[in-house]
């Protein structure tokens, strides 16, 4: 572990307040995205602690960060209700009166303003800040956020909302990035699909890393994610090299790699790309996804049409194809290809599956077929798990189906 | 606040060790699930804090917590690698040397007979416990956690992997129950959907709450979440009589109530229930949520299909029926009546939108429109927010019309 470099760095915290939290009605995925950003930018991330709903305890631990860290992210305890004490208690501890800012409050009466709702008085509370403190916009939610120095430690709250607080971090990073002078290290991250950790990390024993060069994996419901942490001042063209030694060895499992200078997304995202790119539509017959696949493609106007029935020998009728409860592979085929004829140019996937969705302890087995202007493609696989894993797995298979089929 | 309550409970923290945890490459679930797990046995959690691999800081924390709580629950650094401190630093906190645990390591050693491997010289470290510690055994992977009172302080030591944790806690739990007397609370949760938070809290100013009964509040993507905590001994009858006027209070945006006796569950459950009780079917035309509400209701028999257009105009030229760009709540309503012809006895529900998905800065108009047997119901909101936002509310919003009109 490089000890030194770490004891150079500026040191984080985060901090999480909310009884929601502590009680543990909900789990605090904010810390961990937080924590992977500040490091990211070049913070040592030291500590993270939770707190409910209580002025004394916040104070003293506003109190105790404050003498400890260089930088402290704190999130939640910005609503407008009478449990919501982080503005109140920051107050305390940084000795900063609070003082009505004019300018928070229009922008929360333009969010109800925008939903023709009437703003609540409690509301009025979100406009109230610390004096001194940089107030940091909300362009989703009504609590304004904000950041002020206590004694060694530079503090930003944010509301708890994942989505909010994380459409407001780029706004933080940038008063971040004035304050300290920070060096980055540079984290190169490998998306795949179909494969997993322990098969990956068996892939990549070949691969000669530097001692300095950390490795690390990542298993999200959608994909598996290879991650490669490079010191700052690593060589660019060393860091290339390894990427795409590691992506040769990982294979074509490989949808996306993440890079600091671009990243590409997930994997709707690049479907999406190479769909559009090649001004290609499509549109998908789901079952076992239940609506799922298009769902995730929201936003993205390649997506012409979806259906989806409980009676799949109906559908069949519907459009006139003949219907094998024994032959799915076949039936998915001939669907497909039945239905590119009635709508010439919009490519279609068939998806159609044989066992049962909610029965935890059965697998189903995936029948995948897509009908191009080049020609038909099938894929058939396994799938196992709860009836939203499959469904999610059914999702995401037949996405990267498609991704394979246009060879990106 | 019942304070006086409060401080007679005794009093939890949870402490999670390790480097991916404060670095964020996971999300720190144990914390949540034991803090959850604490609480139902009648502890107060009062603070979650984690830390990495640096023995100094192992220790200072030890000796903090020891100080402040009556119990501590810690996952993680327990493995037989060269960073798993936790174990050295109890030692080092609590003044107790080391010893080998004969038994610790037939059991290790045993873990690896059964699995035809040999066990990795590594492991001999995980048989050392503190001296007078209670040994806590792994049914299911090599690491023993342990169980030592330092200072006021009852502390318990856990793998950090989820399912060895989860597999010891029972035992956990056993001796926890022995050291401690405990009372748990009762909490009642009203789920709500389509009015906001501070809204709800306005409602609420008429209800007449006991000292001893917290209130609380929780914004979720899908639904809002109304909590009133009751303490151990509360009145049956008291509690389920301010349960109803707070719901009164509420009103008809509460679509659930989970109290200790009976959870009903989320919106699709609720309305699911309520569907196939009254043996009805359900078919949907989805614009804005594109398939995310039928993706929402997977496993539920009672939807019977779903479709999605990018080209409204065409679906509706489809089915033979005429469209009006400028009047979409009356073409709504003539699609469900269009759609109800042709499929008896499944109820029809059709969604279509006015305005930009995509421009977060752009509200947008949904219209619904359902035919059943009984006749046609309509209604007509307005979202805003990301596409992801839109595309959530839509479907939340589609499901929570429909158990509007079902009554529930």
């Amino acid at each position: 572990m490089p000890t030194d470099t770490f004891r150079m760095k500026a040191t984080a915290e985060i901090f999480s307040q909310g009884e929601e939290i502590v009680c543990g009605q909900i789990v605090d995925s904010n810390a961990a995205w937080l924590s992977q950003n500040l490091n990211q930018m070049g913070f040592r991330v030291q500590r993270h602690t939770a707190v409910g709903d209580e002025l004394d305890a916040l104070v003293q631990l506003l109190g105790e960060i404050a003498g400890r860290a260089d930088c402290c992210v704190c999130t939640g305890g910005l609503g407008p209700t009478c449990d919501d004490l982080t503005t109140e208690a920051v107050s305390i501890a940084a000795h900063a009166p609070l003082r009505f800012d004019a300018e928070a409050m229009a922008q929360i009466q333009r969010y109800f303003d925008g939903r023709q709702r009437p703003m609540p008085p409690a509301n009025r509370k979100q406009a109230c800040l610390p004096e001194n403190a940089i107030r940091i916009d909300n362009p989703v939610g009504t609590a304004p956020g904000f950041m002020l120095k206590i004694q060694r430690c530079w503090f930003t709250f944010l509301p708890g909302v994942p989505a909010e607080m994380q459409a407001m971090f780029p706004a933080v990073q940038r008063q971040l990035q004035a304050q300290f002078s920070l060096q980055a290290d540079s984290l190169v991250t490998l998306r795949s699909v179909g494969i997993g950790e322990s098969a990956i990390q068996q892939r990549l024993e070949a691969l000669q890393l530097p001692d300095d060069v950390q490795l690390g994996f990542r298993a999200a419901i959608d994909e598996v994610q290879t991650k490669l942490l490079f010191p700052a001042g690593f060589a660019v063209d060393a860091r290339q090299n390894l990427t795409q030694q590691a992506a040769s060895l990982i294979g074509d499992a490989v949808f996306a790699i993440d890079t600091p200078e671009q990243a590409q997304g997930d994997l709707p995202t690049v479907v999406g790309r190479a769909m559009r790119q090649r001004g290609l539509s499509l549109s998908v017959l789901e079952t076992a996804s239940q609506g799922l696949l298009a769902a995730k493609c929201i936003g993205q106007d390649w997506l012409r049409g979806m259906q989806f029935s409980a009676d799949v020998a109906a559908t069949f009728e519907q459009w006139g194809c003949e219907y094998d409860a024994d032959g799915l592979a076949a039936s998915a085929a001939a669907l497909a290809q039945c239905l590119y004829g009635r709508q010439a140019m919009v490519w279609q996937l068939v998806q159609l599956y044989r066992g049962s969705l909610s029965d935890p302890q059965q697998g189903i087995v995936l029948y995948n077929a897509l009908q191009t202007r080049d020609g038909l493609y099938q894929s058939t696989m396994t799938i196992a798990g709860s009836a939203t894993t499959k469904q999610n797995q059914a999702a995401i298979l037949a996405l990267d189906f498609l991704r394979r089929t246009l060879q990106i």
